[in-house]
C-alpha cells in the first residue's frame, strides 16, 4: 500500500545513523564496547544531585511554570559566573542562551545561519551529531584535516578558496571542538588558536567553538579557548554543556554569542520547543549554586585520566607492533587509531565476532556527495572510548582488539 | 559596522512574536492580564511532584545517563496505558514519541513532512505557536473558518481545492485542536468529527490533532478524539502533553502515530536534541505512576471550572449590552470574544491603559502574504484566559474591559 506521508526532502535522504546500529551490536551480551561516547554512570553525583530537588519544593511555583527561552535565570547567573574563568570575561545577559544539550545550540545556529547548499567548514575527523544538525539545515562540508594536534589551520584559506570555487558560495561558519575533539581526542596548540582566530577573522567566517570537553584535561596546561582569544567579538560562537561534567540526562547546555545570533536563534527556538525544561535547569542550577560541580570535576577528572592510561598502557601491551598508532589524549574520552592497513569497518566486523566493540572512522566524516572542494575519507581509523569501560574492561577489550589485529597481520 | 553574521533566509523573515510584546506589557505593576495562556501556579502539585524526585537516587544510574530518543521506558509504559482511555486503544511501542512540549512534536512533523512552500490546512483562528512552527519549515498556509462548534468541515474540500489551484501542491497536512482550542475555546462536534475524518480520507491527507485540553473538560460530555475514530490507521497523527494536566515546567509531551513518521521523526529530533531530558521525564513517569496525576486531574478540572463560570459571569455583569458575543467555552483555557465593531488592536491599547491586557485576535491567524486560496484575519476578537488570574482579578479585568468597551460605544 502506498504512503498516506509525502515526506520531506530532508526527510527522504535521511537515514538511520550507522552508529546507533553499532551501538545496538555493542550492548550484546559479553560485548566489551568502546563504541558509544558515554560517561562513566560510577560517576554520576546521584545523591548529592537527588538532594538538590529541595529546590523543587522551595521554588515550585516558578519551576513548574513556562519558563523564558533565554533560560532559568539562577541557572544563567551560575553559568556566567562560570565562564568568567573559561572565557576571560563575563558574559552580558544578551549573550547567553541556555539550550537542551549542545546538539540543540548547533541546530539552532544552523537554522538561523544556514540556507539550504550553504557550506561549513569542519574539521575532520568530527562529531556525527554536528553533521547530522547541519545535514538537517541542508549544509555542504569543506574539510580541514586534523592531526594529533588540532585542525590544520594553515590549510583553512585554501580549503575556503576551493569551497567557493567549487559552489559559488563563501562558507558561512567553521565548526571545531579545539579542545579533546571527538573522535580525534585531539587538542589545538595555541599557536593554531591564535592563527584561526586570524585567518577566519581575515576570511569574515565566523568559528563555532564546541567545548563540551574542555575542562576534562588529564595531562597537560589549559589552553585558552577560542572565545577567550577574541572576547565579546562576534566572530567565535561558543557553545558548552553539563553532559560531560555532571551528567547527559540533563539535557542542559549553553552557548555564548553576539546578541544578534542570540536573538535570532531564540526567535527559531520559539518554534522548536519554546524553552529548556525549568525543572532540570533548576536542579542544575542548584547543583552549581552548592558548589558541587567544582567538586565533582575533580573527582570526574580523577577517573577518567586513570581509564585513559589504563587504554594507553593496554593498546601498548596488546595490539601488535606497527599495528596502529595513535596520539595519547590528553583528555576528553577518545583514543583516535589510525590502522597500519585495512578498513576500519571490515576490522570491525572481526572485532565484534571476538567480543570487542569500536565506531570505524568512515563515520567521523560527512558522505562523499555532501563535501565540496575535495573529498576526505577516514576508513582507517578507529574511535575508542575509554570512559566507559571499567579498567578491566579496558585492559580485556585491547586484548581482544589486538588479536584480531594480530590475526589480520 | 556589518554584522559578520549572514543570516539564513528563514532567520531573515523572522520577527519577535507580538505575543511576546503583549506579555512584556502585561507584566506592569497592576495590570490584570488574561493574555499569557498560563495555567494557575497555585494548582501546581509542588509537594508530590519534589516527593517524586526520590526516583532521582533510586534509578540515578539510569536518568542522568543519556535516554533514547524514543523516551524514558517507565513514562513510554506510563503514556501507553494511559491512552488506552483517549484513544480507545493501547498504541504500540512503535507508534509513540515522547517530546520537549507539544511545540517540538509540531516542529519534528513539520520537519518530516513539510518542504518549503508547501501547503498547511488550519482552522481559523489557531494556535501561534504552531504557526511559528510550521513557518520554521517553510509552510504556507490555507484557512477552514471555525465557529462555536470547531472548524467548519463541510468547507475543507473547497479550502483545499483553492489551495491546490492558487499553488499547484495538494496541500500535505491539516491542523486542528479539535477539543477546546487555543484561542477559541470551541469544541468540534462529533458529528464534524466524523465528517472531518472521512473528508481527509477522501483528500488523502493526514491530519494533525493537537490535544492538551482535552481532558479539561468543565461541562458537557466527553467526545471522541478523532484518533479513537480511526485507531492506529495512519491517518491521524496525535499530540498531547503534560504541560496543562500537571504542569508546563517539565517539558514532557508527547505523540502517537503511524511507525513510519515517528521513525522520521525521531531521525530529525537526533539532529536537534536527541531526547527529552530523562531526569524530568524519570519525574513525570514517577508522578503517574503513583497515581497522582489522576487526582490531580479532579483539582485542575474543579478550579478552571470555577474560574471560567466566574468569567461568564463577570463578562455578562460588566460588558456593555451588545458589545462583544462569544461561546461559553466547556473546557480548555480561553474565552474568544467577537467585538461588535473596533478593532481589537485598538481595544487593547485602551485596555492596557485601564489595567487589562488580552491578546488581540490578529495574533491567531498568519498574515496575508502566507495565506494561499483567500485570506482570513480576526482583527475583530479577543483572547481572554481565565485560567491564570484570581477570581477577584477575573472580576475586576472584566470591569475594566467593559468600562473601555463602554466608552468606546
Amino acid at each position: 500500500m502506498e504512503s498516506l506521508f509525502r515526506f520531506s526532502a530532508l526527510a527522504e535522504k535521511m537515514h538511520p545513523s550507522p552508529i546507533r546500529e553499532l551501538f545496538r551490536i555493542s550492548q550484546q551480551p559479553g560485548m566489551i564496547s568502546f563504541a558509544g561516547g558515554l560517561p562513566d554512570p560510577d560517576t554520576f553525583p546521584v545523591a548529592a544531585f537527588a538532594a538538590c530537588a529541595d529546590i523543587l519544593s522551595r521554588d515550585g511555583r516558578t519551576v513548574l511554570q513556562y519558563g523564558a527561552s533565554e533560560g532559568y535565570p539562577p541557572l544563567r547567573e551560575a553559568i556566567l559566573d562560570m565562564m568568567l574563568g573559561r572565557l576571560g570575561y563575563r558574559p552580558a545577559a544578551g549573550e547567553l542562551l541556555i539550550t537542551s544539550g549542545s546538539q540543540q545550540a548547533v541546530d539552532l545556529m544552523a537554522r538561523a545561519l544556514l540556507d539550504p547548499g550553504d557550506v561549513v567548514v569542519l574539521e575532520a575527523p568530527t562529531y556525527p551529531g554536528t553533521l547530522h544538525c547541519l545535514r538537517n539545515a541542508g549544509a555542504r562540508f569543506a574539510l580541514v584535516p586534523a592531526d594529533g594536534d588540532g585542525m590544520q589551520v594553515e590549510l583553512l584559506p585554501e580549503v575556503v578558496a576551493r569551497a567557493e570555487e567549487a559552489t559559488g558560495r563563501r562558507p558561512k561558519l567553521i565548526y571545531t571542538v579545539p579542545d579533546f575533539s571527538n573522535p580525534s581526542g585531539a587538542c589545538m596548540g595555541l599557536e593554531r588558536r591564535r592563527r584561526l582566530v586570524e585567518l577566519a577573522r581575515e576570511l569574515g567566517i565566523p568559528i563555532f567553538e564546541d567545548d563540551p570537553y574542555g575542562r576534562l584535561r588529564y595531562a597537560g596546561e589549559h589552553l585558552p579557548s577560542l572565545k577567550a582569544l577574541v572576547g565579546d567579538a562576534p566572530q567565535v560562537i561558543y557553545a558548552s554543556s553539563f553532559s560531560k561534567v555532571l551528567a547527559p540526562g540533563v539535557r542542559v547546555a549553553w552557548t555564548v554569542a553576539a546578541p544578534e545570533l542570540i536573538r535570532s536563534m531564540v526567535l527559531m527556538r520559539q518554534g522548536e520547543d519554546l524553552c529548556t525544561s525549568t525543572v532540570t535547569q533548576a536542579l542544575v542550577a542548584e547543583y552549581c549554586v552548592r558548589g558541587l560541580l567544582e567538586e565533582h570535576l575533580g573527582l570526574i577528572v580523577a577517573t577518567y585520566a586513570r581509564k585513559s592510561r589504563a587504554m594507553q598502557a593496554a593498546l601498548e601491551r596488546h595490539l601488535p607492533p606497527g599495528a596502529a598508532r595513535w596520539h595519547r589524549p590528553q583528555g576528553g574520552f577518545f583514543f583516535w587509531l589510525e590502522l597500519a592497513s585495512g578498513s576500519s569497518r571490515e576490522l570491525f566486523e572481526r572485532a565484534v565476532a571476538a567480543g570487542v566493540a569500536f565506531v570505524p572512522g568512515r563515520a567521523f566524516y560527512p558522505g562523499a556527495a555532501e563535501q565540496v572542494g575535495g573529498t576526505l575519507s577516514g576508513d582507517h581509523f578507529a574511535r575508542l572510548c575509554f570512559t566507559f569501560a571499567d579498567e578491566t574492561a579496558i585492559d580485556e577489550g585491547c586484548r581482544r582488539l589486538g588479536g584480531v589485529l594480530g590475526g589480520a597481520a
